[in-house]
């Protein structure tokens, strides 16, 4: 292996050759040779590219592909600076480096993984703009004036003013539907931006859309996963923290972050109008109607946002209770009731366990093949590497861990997913032999790539084991098979005719595209302009091809002009609310966002 | 230089110096051998122990202290395992090393440094119990048990069940008197180190002590020095965080960190049981009556707790409004009103400076000098080093600011701060040429020493300015000299004769040793055991001597059976937390605590 580099490199060391190939590259740049640069990409090579290129977030592939994306926006984007930032190593014949350089407008960072051939891979993000850095570090704001003068307003002042005006008198630039994790990540980074903005949400406040879910619920991901923007965890933040932990979490960083946040505040309605380019959004805000009109509307209504309520014959005659997994209130009130649950998924397993616990006779429908994966193993083969006290201790920052996940294309991702699965199935053989001989349909993908490319390419899918899936294996938690056929009175039956009785029905069915929300908020016409919301087009189960190359329509701008969408798991709205910040920065700002490769729709849902 | 010490020590390297002389330590303590391992100390040395060896807070000097302190303290404390965490460097003949070592109960970290001579200053400090470590890092808690169990309780019904028993059911080992930031640094340590503690508050919410003051306050410390256990301030935190936000972090943080909380609580009365070691302490709780049961009972009411109001003649006939600083409530209330202000320390400046940008008509009464430094000059010279930005940047966290900071023994602090205060006086020349001509009382402390030692001393005398002192030397704030006389229906009257006419008299006149809340709560006879809390006996103004080598009953035993202090500024509460938190905890497990050189009384307030 070694000896091919070292036939094509001479001596040079891996950071020898990083900077030989960066000066090359932006000599290329800098001459407008676009077939010269697209030159130095391998054939099989791709480049990711973060707000900082396209003003997208953009995978091209191929010589090809670097030549079309460069013919679009060199000119504009005009980059120079090149450098590495670390030094660079190499190991399996591939050199992988650290990168900063600057564009017309910004600065940026990315990720080169360079072999013999050229570039294979290359990620490109734009982290800051010239003129509108955020105020952290040396540049914090001071927090007093030293110098007095009359009429000085004190920062409690200040905000109240704001509170008063904003959305009111003045008028936000940004509304973000929803008040999430998501909704208050992307607040706080378009604060630090000084992009007014206002996050509504219908809660009574910040975290409410944690403390309602089922008691047991704790994050499925782990705490060095899950940090939100600028204010990490603390040290002694617990592995999985539980709902209302995280919750208070989120209520109280709303406040120190002083995201703008509306509370008990639900979106009526909201259209464009293409004279002004502005959005009117009717807001009911605890019972008052309030039009706001922002220039940008963002959806951060959330994966989970939208329930799926199946529609099965006789739901109108069932006696007993019927709630989809998102509306149940916990297990208190079900001890001794004959509960059946539909699904087989995360929401499906937490319920069930908890129910078990509380003395319910409960029935799993398990209606597809689900994939499991034990947490303990998820969290120490799957993120290990990455979001680990382990990595923490090797150097590997929240930022410096998003970016490595980051700079793995999404249409090879599966190649590195697939041994991690094998060795978790190997770990955990014994589990996996007694849930299948106890008849759980158990998949691991349809190209055994596991879980994570489940939720990228749709979101659903799998159950992180947190306990249930024992209580399952040991027939604990009754399972059944098959679709629903219908209800009676007081059963569910099931397409072979098994009937369960049954005092509760909870659907733990899913959630529906993110675009319903713009079609129940919005109208039809604007949702199927913007089409299919998540996945990949990577033609497996729920993910229709064609290949999209990214998360379609999320954090970047879609057919709809003004209208985005944010959310994802905490990583995501942590790593992404960077980029959606910046557009919308750049927007508020008035600097040209020429966007490369508008994302196409193929599907509308 | 140079020269002096390789005589002595031929071409060892400064970390082969340093390990001969840990080696060598350690070997003449294994062998109990007290006159070799004291005599490895310098003539003028200092040894600073922070509940390492002594349980307790204190510094032996010369070889002589070293003895005293190891008959008494070597042989339970059984110190092992001395090693370097870095590698030492040496500067001007003195070499400094970072050290660590166990001993019989835990393990301990430190700091020497050496000289030709010996050690000149050793810093031990305890950081945690063997077998009661925090739950930190690897060893966080899960947050979500991965075994269902019938029954098992959610972290929500566990924190509930919790609020209900602890104090009502439940008696807490500790009780703390007093919500403010020290109350809650302490009741995080206590939290994570597992020992159930109650923190009492009478107002309504933490963060209250702040909101409730005047409202142009900010803190008069830059953010690096303001830090709290655990949850360091975000990158985007202000310089100087004005009080409502302050109060805001507070608030959250006692919710984040799980602090055992009761506000709307006061105590009225607390007694100690001799024979059954235990504290009655009543406590009104929003009305309700309560009698709580601690074993330890910790003061942290405030170095600004309890206001020292004077007492002149005439305040009984003086028809408008009069206050003690605390009690101040901004100046909105008194555009075109006259106002008079006794002091001219920090309260009275910020207090004058928002009252003339409110349109008030301000004197100032100045009875003695006061010591002013510029906000921006003392944050560069005096705190740049350690806590700033720049001190950040070249790898000094806050853990290790701290360390620095408690290595310098207080016998000679005062000469590493006369030279930074005539750089500030260089610095400002102009400025304080300004104050002097407007006839300002103007000192550097006794010796010159400025600032802090004025802080450590006697907590008071002086004004951080961000921008009143402007105010003064411009004759915008009126300046007045002298003590007050008396007041009439409509002025203050001062000794020479001058007579101020007032419509409000702002008493800005500091606050009393902590002893006088003890003898509030508890009685007199207690408060004169405990004797007067806080300062150095530095023989100079409000600070008398004899020298007492730590500040007086400060985070350690006093001569009150399990009665403690904690409090001062954010960096204290911090820091010292940990080690008050580490006595009570070794308490609580039983653990024996002989204290070496208990705080002698010397002065009753």
């Amino acid at each position: 292996m070694t000896q091919t580099i070292d036939a094509g490199s001479g001596t040079a060391t891996p950071g020898e050759r990083v900077d030989r190939w960066l000066h090359e590259f932006e000599s290329a740049l800098s001459a407008r040779d676009v077939p010269r640069a697209a030159g130095m990409f391998a054939t099989d090579s791709f480049w990711r590219d973060l707000v900082a290129f396209t003003w997208n977030i953009k995978t091209v592939e191929g010589p090809a592909g670097v030549a079309d994306l460069l013919e679009s926006c060199l000119s504009s984007t005009d980059p120079s600076g090149f450098c590495t930032t670390e030094t660079p190593t190499e190991a399996g014949g591939v050199i992988e480096a650290w990168i900063a350089f600057e564009t017309a407008v910004g600065r940026a960072k990315g990720h080169l993984r360079l072999t013999d051939e050229g570039a294979w891979t290359l990620l490109t993000s734009l982290r800051e703009l010239k003129g509108f850095e955020e105020p952290q570090g040396e540049d914090r704001p001071r927090g007093v004036s030293h110098t007095l003068h009359p009429g000085r307003l004190s920062w409690k002042e200040e905000r109240e003013r704001e509170e008063r005006e904003l959305g009111v008198t003045r008028q936000p630039y940004v509304v973000v539907i929803g008040g999430g994790q998501g909704g208050i990540a992307l607040g706080a980074r378009l604060r630090q931006l000084q992009v007014p903005a206002l996050v509504l949400d219908n809660h009574d406040r910040p975290g409410d859309q944690w403390r309602g879910r089922y008691k047991s619920l704790c994050l499925h991901d782990p705490v060095w996963y899950d940090h939100l923007p600028y204010l990490p965890f603390p040290k002694n933040w617990p592995v999985f923290a539980p709902k209302d932990k995280i919750a208070d979490w989120l209520e109280m960083y709303t406040r120190v972050m002083e995201v703008p946040y509306w509370s008990r505040s639900s979106v009526v309605s909201a259209s464009f109008d293409q004279e002004t380019k502005t959005w009117s959004v009717q807001v009911d805000r605890a019972g008052e109607r309030i039009e706001l009109r922002p220039k940008q509307l963002v959806f951060a209504t959330g994966m989970s946002g939208k329930p799926n309520l199946p529609s099965f014959p006789g739901m109108d005659v069932f006696t007993g209770e019927q709630q989809h997994s998102s509306r149940h209130p916990g297990p208190e009130a079900y001890a001794g009731k004959k509960v059946v649950v539909v699904g087989s998924n995360n929401s499906a397993h937490d319920i069930c366990g908890a129910l078990w616990e509380n003395g319910a006779d409960v029935t799993m429908v398990q209606r597809s093949s689900t994939h499991i994966v034990k947490s303990a193993t998820l969290m120490d083969i799957g993120l290990g590497d990455l979001y680990s006290e382990r990595a923490v201790k090797s150097g590997v920052t929240t930022d410096k861990a998003d970016m490595i996940f980051a700079s793995l294309p999404y249409r090879i991702m599966h190649e590195f997913q697939i041994p991690l699965y094998q060795r978790m199935a190997e770990r955990d053989k014994d589990f996996y032999d007694r849930l299948e001989k106890a008849g759980f349909w158990h998949d691991w993908g349809e190209d055994g790539s596991g879980l994570f490319m489940k939720y990228l390419r749709r979101g659903s899918g799998y159950y992180i084991d947190v306990g249930a899936a024992d209580l399952v294996a040991d027939g604990k938690i009754r399972l059944e098979h098959g679709q629903v056929d219908h209800l009676t009175e007081h059963t569910v039956v099931l397409e072979d005719g098994t009937e369960l009785a049954a005092d509760l029905v909870v659907y733990a069915t899913g959630y529906g595209s993110m675009n319903g929300w713009v079609a129940d908020l919005i109208d039809q016409e604007t949702a199927d302009r913007v089409g299919k919301v998540w996945g990949l087009g990577s033609a497996t189960a729920k993910d229709p091809g064609p290949w999209e190359g990214e998360q379609r329509d999320m954090w970047k701008p879609t057919k709809a002009e003004a209208l985005w969408f944010h959310g994802g798991n905490l990583h995501q709205s942590r790593h992404y609310s960077l980029y959606l910040g910046l557009q919308l920065k750049a927007r508020y700002e008035g600097i040209p966002t020429p966007v490369y490769g508008l994302q196409e729709v193929h599907h509308l849902s």
